[in-house]
């Protein structure tokens, strides 16, 4: 039976998992796939991803691929390896693709959403799904400023320093900030749209977003901060718990 | 000084806990709240509850009760309070009550709502909040159904054996069924308020209400299930994951 390549589009709450990555001894996501499809199809599978999100951030839509030969028709796989994963991660589609196909070269755009809680009481039932910041933040101020990230930029004021990657050069299509009443919570979530992120940009963009928020910048500071290339330019890392990947498209 | 009463408005994550209610060497909310009353207050406290919900039954709005004597200001618990308990747990409001206030038969109405997704793939950032039974449920015989519990029945059929109260005559006010979609899940929310619950009364309606969403019995076997006044008549006890106690009213 030749081998196929079959896309995943895969879902989890991060929240217990030392992000996707496979790292010795430790539970990742990455590693808890591969032992379902591994279980399912019954030889050793490796699923790769196209994002490693960190520790603590979830998906809504994180792509894997596999290459099996198996007899198992691929509309199966989301039910059969979903029902072979703990409760907290879901394989949602599954679908063949061309031998061709790179999971990660091929991707054209993806959006990540980061989630603020900024109401006073704790959001006990969405804590692991946000970061919690009682107090006013001016939010006309972070809608003016995210638009400055917007376009072809260089964006290493954005990136942790643990990006080896060469350029830092991305494309943000979108950098929405919306705010979103459900009593007694107010939240605002930034919706982040781009060709590529850096090690930690997104976080660093919410951190930077916060700040000027709180009044600790200008909007119109927020072009300076993105040319100075500069990590210690920008703001505070936002934690992991506000993040997800909404999706990624090819 | 003289002691004060103290109502507060408590929301936790059950996932995580054995329920409400003290029991020796088990954590539970109650337990974990007395902690924090007495850490703050510096002596002894104990917080009583209005309702005992089960091992991982949610609350946005459980009250509870306590008598102090200290100079910290009743608007000042739910910051200090919440800043001594677990991320999971939050209490949300406080009021100084009545010396002749009593937190259970003062009640008159209480709000339950219960989450079900029917959606085959996992809502794997929801699987904490709801009772996930993928396949078609026919809502409008659920909506139907559920009309048969407003007003004032005698409930034994929808209370678990464990139940040691005398009467089971209690009135319901309303019992609605709604759909809610948010791509790529479908929702359906089961308000139930009433002017108080046997045991599991809630979960064992919402079993009832599912069987009949899939075809077990015809909404107008509603009344008959009800008028058996026996437990083995009615259906299945839906998970406590699904279930949040919305709020109490005095």
């Amino acid at each position: 039976m030749f081998k196929r390549k079959i896309k995943l589009t895969i879902a989890y709450d991060g929240t217990d998992y030392h992000g996707w990555q496979i790292q010795p001894g430790i539970r990742t996501v990455q590693e808890t796939l591969c032992q379902a499809a591994t279980s399912l199809v019954g030889s050793q599978v490796h699923v790769h991803g196209a994002s490693r999100t960190d520790a603590g951030v979830h998906a809504k839509g994180q792509s894997g691929l596999i290459e099996v030969a198996t007899p198992i028709p691929t509309k199966n796989f989301p039910r059969a390896l979903t029902d072979r994963l703990p409760s907290d991660i879901a394989v949602v589609d599954a679908c063949d693709v061309d031998p061709s196909f790179d999971l990660i070269r091929d991707v054209t755009r993806k959006r990540y959403r980061y989630t603020l809680c900024v109401t006073k009481p704790r959001p006990v039932m969405n804590i692991r799904y946000c970061w919690h910041v009682p107090g006013d933040l001016q939010v006309p101020a972070m809608q003016a400023a995210a638009q400055a990230l917007v376009g072809t930029h260089d964006f290493k004021s954005f990136a942790s320093a643990a990006d080896k990657r060469q350029s830092s050069i991305r494309t943000v299509f979108r950098c929405d900030v919306t705010e979103r009443h459900d009593t007694p919570h107010h939240w605002i979530d930034i919706e982040v749209e781009g060709n590529g992120f850096l090690y930690n940009m997104v976080r660093n963009i919410v951190g930077t977003l916060v700040d000027i928020g709180r009044g600790r910048w200008n909007p119109d500071q927020m072009a300076a901060i993105r040319d100075a290339a500069d990590r210690t330019a920008a703001g505070q890392l936002a934690p992991a718990s506000g993040l997800c990947l909404e999706w990624i498209r090819y």
